[in-house]
């Protein structure tokens, strides 16, 4: 747990002892951010409830709850947004939710794991930087600007992978690569489903009113919007791709059968008549025709190459070889 | 046929014989639960008829109506509701029907088989917990959030079996396995029939002006709604698992389809040549050309090692093998 | 042609000759309701006509016109109804047309083949059963929930062809099951293009307002909204069954060539190398190895059986037989 | 370029030359028909200015726009709609682009070919037929009603070709089978696209106002509109139909593989095993086991015999022949 | 960077030194247009500050943001669009950018390469004429069209590519075939991506009242929204068409795989039963029947050309070659 707090222009950002926050919240002057960082603790619990927020939105902020989502409580907004990580040898998106309660001049943060987009975003505000610190509307903006920049790299990273998986499918499929695909396949679909809801959180940001958001300040959110609008769409092209991926697998796969039943087929063609003649001259009829002449072997074998060569030619003709 | 009676602050929840239930609830005051098991009798139909529900619902009621809806009587509420659970040796989810009529100062609620859920909330309300007999409202809450509760572990069987298959597409494929994924893609697709409308149930509940519902509680069945949604993405993320185990099931029938060629292709390439050289040799003609020599039969040796090495050496350069 | 009169409560209902239809429809009081059956001839268009029905809803009465619907035209409704049949022996699904006009105190229907449904309602109508002849738009909604209680029987029976299929597709797929699935897919979707647009009917039925139906009464028709909301979600677990077993079929003869052809293959590998190796001994050279050692047959025995007992074990331990 | 002129009750119609056009249209009396025919000289462009359109609507009328479409410019409707035309020898749909300029008092229409449809209301205008000629709005109305009448034998021409390609791929599919579903697919879908803005186009004229259109007429747009929703409709169940043949296609391709790969298998099965043993007996050893027996060729052909016949009997008991 | 300046009625269009340019501007007066090609270095960036503009907006359109959109700042309209330029060679389609503000009395554009739908405005600009320097709602209007008329073109190139690689489906399908069309399914989608939001971009300028946009211009606009929706219709049936070249390219492999594996079972059903016979007469059982007789060896070929005819006529008979 770590608090900072900006008394107001002119003042430096000071670090609160956790005792004072909740005095330096009812005195309703400044701005105030809480981080919590892991699992939480009754005292801190505790610490949520004294800031009056409803029991509901802190059990849902102590649980995660997987999905983003905005909730208006009039005085406050409890939003939870998500930032993602690629696991680029596991083909693997994973995701780490970020509870916020955003008051007029609070900011209550709430994550398991370490988020890199927090900690810039925590260390901008400890030097004051004045854009962060204008109020707890420009904080709310900063820090859900930096998630979905996150997201960047993970399409990134994502797209890399299925550009290496494509080349696989057309030179060298092995089940391997299908068990790749059906990985991205899952990364990208988590991605959507965490996209989607995030979109649509930054959506009700950028256009709904409530008491905490100056409505001047709300094309900042639209910004963040569009901008996660716009990663929709590419993950969107992702998942063609993928899907592309996999019908390119099941088809490369059925030409290949397609082209070893043409060897088989060809070989099969080319030798057994040969093989047929061979052995009609290998039973042991002692008047077969043609074997007791001196150059009964050339007829015999004559018969072999071109029941050999014919098939071959017409197969060739057809375009089997 | 059982009944709770709770008068109010400081009283007692008491029980309540059949004849008293009308009277108590014409009284209009405290707060009475009044539950019906199992195949309803002409008896406890007309008590229901006593309530003055309308006779549409109290068909509805009696009968099994499978679908999740919320109907409006503006003195009360007909809600119906699915509880699940799963049968994981059969791959199987089940559905319980739980009707509830909500009145201002009565709930009544009917159900053909024992629900864990709603016996839960029955031992609480019997020992007056505080904030479940605080009103006919809390207590449909209570019941709401106990029965999608519930839906988490089946969702977790499911996960489970399907991880089991996604192995056993990959390791070992049978028409049994196949027939396990249609198994549990029909159980999903239940699983979201129950889940989208119950999900609009508790969504109306927590919009829309209900006379039995205080509007300050409406953020409860928010909660309820917000873990519905919840539950029908985790629904999707299976069903997008489920499509992908079939996918890859026919993906590697199509790739073992495409090995099983391959080593029929190499072994008739390889055997078949030297088969023919063999048979060639084996002609009765006696001037055969080598077949005199003494070292005519390492000639022919020479060439049906020839003519097997080669084509496998060959198709080992393809990587057939 | 046939008609019925119920001048009001307390009295009987009559049979009205054609002749006096329109004198008593014009009399404004009582509840009329005549049916056309079969065919309509000129007569009775101009009885249709002397109603006062727009002409373009007396062309759409008369002739077939294949989906749900209802028209408003203020005085009257015209509303177009579908009942269906199951016809197991060809898993076909027929549909039967009601036309219906709806006026404060008249209905007329119209139909060409006899609909139990209808034929039911007709009896307790002449039998003058209370909650029917209460007033037209009664008459309406029993009429819509008997038609619609007789999709339920429908249901069961392409439930059970389904079944039936589903259990052959796994033990014995043939052409024929694979275009009785098709017809299956068919119906369904027949009854699909029939439900919703009738599900939409009644739900206007319940929410709009129309000067023919009383407000108090709306909550019959959503009684029937609401079963059709239900056969609509079966309809669409049919088609989700159908579309299983088409899966089935298709993944379970790739399964069946898959195993085709690793006998094939397991037979191939297992017999052509013994073969070549009794060809190899059967070459006419004099002084081939071991051709003139008395024990030499058991060693080309010995390899005939090894070559031919090797494959088999490898690839009895690959699993393939 | 022609056009009649009907000066109201009880006057007979009229052929109007070019030059008295506009000035008939400027007196704003009667009903004005002009249809222009073919590609458009710059004489009728000047005259279409004459009439007051707007430069983008002719532009859009001039020139092909592929769409059915509305504009409303207050005084006058641009209304795009689209006749079709059925090919069976190509299986191919056509579709005429028909512009419409309807005015309160006179109607412009322009086509590139000659459509049916239209002439034969011109021809009822020509003589006067009263319901025609009642307004602008009735003769929009005729010509609306004509376009989606003729569209009902191209459906019923794609359903027949469809039920014969059905047909064809259950008796005997080959790739033209193959190449006809693809023409027809695509066909459908050429038709949902002019169907479904044609549909909201007559919508439109059903339900919005326009100054143009008495509203009391509106009724007459809605019977056309109900007639494009069936025709939808019935599109979408030859979609469906189409669907399903190529689904089909696909099935019964794969059960002849099946068949074929089965044949293959029992006739390799069934011979590889007697040649094996034949060529036992043909090795050159001197002293192989029972080849200097009398009896020896017996066992030998009993060998033969029991190879050839056992795999045989075993394959008819799985079914397989 | 170029800057061009149009007084009035009657002046002359003159070009504008950058450092005059936001004097103009400020005037208010005449029409302005700044056009910004290329990287934007920091001189012209401070100079997009000068007109106004929020920092949001100069960030947007100084980073490719790859999704048309259009925000407004009523003073200004941002406006994102984008032109397509298709590559035969690689079947592929390039978008390019064009960041566009527009105020009241200027334009300002930015683009990275040179577009040729700009090229072409600005020197009608630049030769003044009328309809485009009428007001910068004029000079939008003509970009967003000859922007959207680009796309024709494109769509035309890949309609005919389409057209080539279907003729090459059906006659000779190679594993580069398939990489071509997941190419064009990717360009397909790629302009789908692009027209979609460039639809609902005019859709907005055509619909809603924006300060900068006169109203009576708004058909213009609506104008060019139909365009873009008939170009959003082709672009579908072209994915469609991609579509079904996928489907064929894999039914007619599965075809192909049919035929070959037809040839190998009647070459396999024709010359195994014979090699049998000629095999059994090799056997060197010295009585073996019919070996001595002196017409022994026409039985045996006899029972050749039976054992291979028999089956020949047989599969020839059930359409196999």
């Amino acid at each position: 747990m770590r608090c900072l707090y900006y008394p107001g222009e002119g003042s430096a950002v000071v670090s609160v002892p956790p005792e004072q926050v909740l005095e330096r919240v009812h005195a309703g002057t400044g701005l105030l951010w809480l981080d919590l960082d892991g699992e939480v603790e009754a005292a801190s619990e505790s610490l949520l409830s004294g800031f009056g927020f409803h029991p509901l939105a802190i059990d849902d902020a102590l649980n995660e709850s997987h999905v983003p989502k905005i909730d208006d409580y009039d005085d406050y907004l409890y939003v939870v947004l998500h930032a993602v990580e690629f696991q680029p040898e596991a083909s693997d998106v994973r995701t780490h939710e970020l509870d916020i309660f955003a008051g007029r001049t609070y900011l209550v943060t709430h994550h398991i794991e370490r988020l890199p987009a927090l900690e810039t975003v925590w260390s901008m505000a400890q030097r004051g930087e004045r854009h962060v610190v204008r109020g707890a509307d420009f904080l709310l903006y900063e820090l859900a600007d930096r998630v979905v920049t996150g997201f960047m790299p993970v399409m990134d990273g994502l797209d890399e992978v299925i550009d290496q998986i494509e080349d696989e499918v057309f030179s060298d499929p092995t089940p391997r690569t299908l068990s790749r695909i059906f990985e991205l396949k899952r990364a990208v679909l988590h991605l959507r489903r965490i996209i989607a809801p995030e979109r649509e959180v930054l959506n009700r940001l950028a256009r709904d009113e409530y008491a905490v958001i100056d409505p001047r300040e709300r094309i900042y959110f639209r910004d963040v919007y569009d901008h996660l609008v716009r990663l929709y769409d590419i993950n969107e092209a992702l998942r063609d791709l993928v899907g592309g991926a996999l019908d390119t697998y099941l088809s490369v796969t059925s030409n290949r059968i397609n082209e070893i039943v043409k060897v088989l087929t060809v070989v099969t063609t080319a030798l057994m008549p040969p093989t047929l003649i061979a052995s009609f001259f290998g039973m042991n009829f002692l008047n077969l025709p043609f074997l007791n002449q001196p150059w009964g072997w050339v007829v015999a074998l004559s018969l072999i190459i071109i029941t050999f060569v014919g098939p071959l030619l017409y197969l060739r003709q057809r375009g089997w070889w």
